[in-house]
């Protein structure tokens, strides 16, 4: 569309080359400068700066003109590309060794005084969504969304090539079994009844492999009517994919091909491929987390053969009781201060520790220069197990080793949250450009909910169990049963996750079985997708990768509210276009239903016109 | 992905060259014969056929498992590759010369008997929309949904191309001020408020251009709640693009480019380019129609000199009173029946005919060899009207000529209507491939709302006057006021349109005062958009295109439902999915609304539990 009638340029794209020729552009004055009279500008277009001069002799109805131009004003200019002044040049423009004499000048459109400024970062929040349109004019933000465009392409280039048909699937959908709480519309062809927006389109993924698709894939808008805690939005997008006779390790090569081509076109790196692949149990042993950040080493070492027999007997009893023993050794952190030991403990209490405060051990050497092991456990400790406990934990001085003793679980939560907040405190990724992909495979297919006392599934009930785990699940030892479920990870951030998903209808009711769901509710709640298994469903599985997220990260920001063009907060609000909003009753009627928000009030009403029965 | 632990080919990729190879192909059994005790099969997948023959003597497990093979059974088979026997090729498959003679077999799924044959046109759209899984496995269907993908991802590496960058804008969004009915969608976090879903993203791309990102697009879900007549969908799918810098011909020529690269992709053709280009008024008056069918001719002619001086009094005067006459000459449908006479008449009617028969005048020749000029009116005309008339419209032997004395606008109505029933019925464009673009401009910018006794847009609010008639619009001759508007059409068919927008707020301001919105209501209404206008809005504009629609012309499908993976019903209803659905009275007190649909049995039962005042 360029050269056209309002620029034969970009801003950005002015040269020496162009010395003595005339140009065109079009843009926003990012700035402007009155030097003895002579008023100069930035003019600013989506893709870079030029700076234009407004010279008397070379049109003095121009040059007076020029002194009107205000920050934002949208302009046209005309006129002759000259070398800029020996010691005026800017090195950090591309179009620093030039300016333009203005030889005309159009006021596209004047505009007001904004209500900040674009080349400050803005702290209110909520000033930067009222005025997206302003704050998405910032270059990052500009950079940002770009960037977004750039890497969704590359995904979808991806994924064309490897013969993957891009399917738009419904978005006036039906309610999520077992998810979360669902955003509904009221239907008004069949009153009293709802559409829900799809929290993903999990089943017509599904359904579509039915269809005989094959490779199918979606940049699909998900929504979610969750509290907003944390860095969530109430709809998001996700690069969806399903595949047919494909197994776990197809599915993972796809995707490592996938992100490395979102990452080159993103970043302009080379991603090494294969990524790591750690089991579930792994993870957790030594990260206690299944989405380990491994940027960082503090690892969670397993102390049983340490204290197996030890002399201090929590550490013993927790290890003959089935508990175990772990523990951390976060290195060159003896200076912890002591708001950070507090913040620490409150954390850990969070993550399900029953004590009060974590064991510690402390390494510093002292006014004399000898090494103290500044513990309230040390002394308990003989001096084998000392010595035993240095050697694994390799504890030097300066170094803090944080220990629990209890369940499991208990000690992968919380030693897993310690671990990640130590390397807050300490900044061990501060700058850092490491990009630790990993994937973590064999998640439990089955876990026990003790609200509901039955188990549930932990991925979703079409996931399959690995096949040499079935029998552990005829055996009824549903706690051993691995899924043919993996998630990919970076830097601690789970990107997307998947499984291979069960295609025959004897494996599917067993699952169903075990679950606890009656026939009745299978034929409720599943009923569709169970009869199109009936007709010959090959076997398939998929993975769903978080766009968002992914954007936020190839952009080096720390919230996907800084790659959505028009995020909402967190009560689920647009301030820009102040959605939601109140209707008409009128429109409500129509639909049928009517807001029981005021309810008493109009209960009241209503008795007042209630005849007496 | 391939090949893989599944396949090592797709079915439709086995050849003469992979003769004496052992070959790996998973599918479905489309077909199984069984031929003197050995059974034959061809295999389907997603990329066509392959014959699979169970020889005994290659493998009698495999060959007897083979004799429980059933339609749409899912297989993987591994075989040699040979050359079929001379006389059993066949040529109408890629893979005809050759067929595998399976040493493997491994039964992956059973199906049940499919409700429907596949290889057969089901007549019963429901039972299509019940078992869309399987519908979808018909070779025409998977052709479809691939051909959709393909011209998407035309249309996107296209604009991609041309600097355009893809924004996702809200799903969850505000009612749409002046537009067709909203979906509604409760806010939980934000009682008694509510969520429109966007019937298109317009705001959202104007507010784009502010923000300086130059070249938006969207392939964009919108939605409208509208009882839905003819070939509609309550979710549809648009190719949404805004610019900024640019004017009329910069969107057109990008589009033209657009829909160029989308059917080479989709149909192979190179499209002439550029369009032909004409004014609203044209088409309106040589065809009666703003998105006309140009593949036939029976144009719409002028008759005003012929008749300007008729002794037929009903055209002379209606000429006189400034309303105009004109015709159709439909060449060679003399033949015309009654009954096609009879529904021409209804279809005039409908479109505001107000007596009760089109004039005619029929030639033909008679038994004596004497061409007849059979009408109600030829006799009425003068002997220099008749030979005019017959010049003019180039009368002929068993032509039909009809016409219509009235007002302009029910001119173009009933004539328009009447021109494309007679192609119909004479079927001009049966089996046509002619694609006949087109591009409509210059519409006119206001019409005058009998029912609202005011001026209301004929595009939106925000669409600009062309510069030459903002005179016109001063001077309140708002009939005569043009817009920087376009549609274009293809064979009939309005694939899009968009128009250059008002910019500036002065301009803005007199335009909702022709339209009689206050400035309460502008507040009300379009309060975020018109203060973004204040802080540098860049002149730009856009168009949207209808992807079904353009899909469903690539693909060469009358319907857009055969171009939808899972379409609603015309009661939007997924028959599959059965959606809309009845959901928890609990999820609807979460979201602070009920259903008002029984609310009369309700009312009564609270009447019984209500206190008396």
């Amino acid at each position: 569309m360029i050269p056209n009638a309002y620029r034969s340029l970009h801003c950005n794209a002015v040269r020496p080359e162009h010395i003595g020729q005339n140009v065109t552009l079009s843009g926003w004055v990012n700035s402007a400068r009155d030097h003895g009279g002579v008023i100069f500008i930035d003019l600013r277009d989506r893709e870079g700066l030029t700076q234009v001069v407004f010279r008397p002799e070379e049109n003095a109805d121009v040059a007076a003109l020029s002194h009107t131009l205000r920050d934002e004003d949208v302009l046209q200019i005309t006129g002759r590309v000259e070398k800029r002044l020996t010691g005026t040049e800017n090195a950090k423009l591309p179009t620093g060794e030039v300016e333009i004499v203005a030889s005309e000048l159009k006021i596209l459109n004047k505009s007001d005084v904004l209500p900040f400024h674009l080349d400050r970062e803005l702290s209110n929040e909520d000033m930067r969504m009222k005025y997206r349109y302003l704050d998405l004019r910032r270059e990052r933000m500009n950079r940002n969304i770009r960037t977004r465009h750039k890497i969704t392409n590359a995904a979808r280039n991806y994924l064309d090539g490897e013969g993957f048909i891009e399917v738009e699937t419904p978005i006036l959908s039906n309610p999520t079994p077992e998810g979360a709480r669902d955003f509904l519309v009221p239907a008004r062809l069949s009153p009293s009844k709802f559409f829900a927006l799809p929290q993903a389109p999990q089943q017509y993924k599904q359904l579509l492999m039915v269809a005989g698709l094959e490779r199918y894939f979606q940049i699909a808008r998900c929504f979610r009517d969750e509290d907003l805690r944390a860095d969530r939005q109430p709809e998001f997008t996700q690069i969806d994919i399903e595949a047919s006779f494909i197994e776990q390790n197809d599915i993972i090569n796809l995707v490592e091909g996938l992100l490395a081509s979102m990452f080159k076109a993103g970043q302009g790196v080379d991603i090494p491929l294969p990524f790591q692949r750690i089991t579930y149990q792994e993870a957790m042993d030594r990260f206690g987390s299944d989405k380990p950040d491994t940027r960082y080493g503090n690892e969670i070492v397993d102390m049983a053969d340490v204290f197996a027999n030890s002399g201090f007997k929590i550490f013993r009893t927790t290890l003959e009781n089935g508990g175990v023993v772990r523990a951390i050794n976060a290195k060159g952190f003896a200076g912890i201060t002591t708001g950070q030991m507090i913040r620490l403990n409150e954390l850990a209490i969070q993550a399900g520790m029953k004590v009060k405060q974590l064991a510690f051990i402390k390494v510093e050497r002292n006014e004399a220069g000898v090494l103290e092991y500044k513990s309230p456990l040390w002394k308990f400790f003989g001096e084998d197990e000392q010595k035993a406990l240095i050697a694994k934990l390799n504890v030097e001085e300066n170094d803090i080793v944080f220990f629990y003793a209890g369940s499991w679980d208990e000690a992968c939560n919380i030693l897993g949250r310690v671990r990640i907040e130590i390397a807050n405190m300490m900044e061990l990724t501060k700058g850092s450009k490491a990009l630790n992909f990993l994937w973590v495979v064999d998640f439990p297919l089955l876990a026990f909910s003790p609200e509901d006392q039955s188990w549930v599934a932990v991925h979703h009930p079409f996931t399959r169990p690995k096949a040499e785990d079935v029998a552990l699940l005829d055996a009824g030892e549903y706690a051993k049963v691995r899924a043919e479920a993996y998630d990919v990870v970076l830097n601690g951030y789970e990107l997307g996750g998947g499984s291979i998903r069960i295609h025959e209808s004897d494996l599917q009711a067993k699952m169903f079985s075990v679950l606890g769901v009656t026939p009745e509710e299978q034929e409720l709640k599943f009923s569709h997708i169970l009869e199109a298994f009936k007709f010959g469903a090959p076997p398939h599985g998929g993975l769903a990768l978080g766009l968002d997220r992914i954007s936020m990260l190839v952009s080096g920001e720390d919230s996907i509210r800084e790659v959505i063009a028009f995020p909402k907060n967190n009560k689920a609000c647009d301030l820009m276009t102040d959605s939601p909003t109140t209707v008409d009753f009128k429109q409500l009627r129509e639909l049928y239903v009517q807001s029981t928000w005021k309810e008493k009030k109009k209960e009241e009403a209503t008795a007042t016109v209630q005849p007496v029965a």
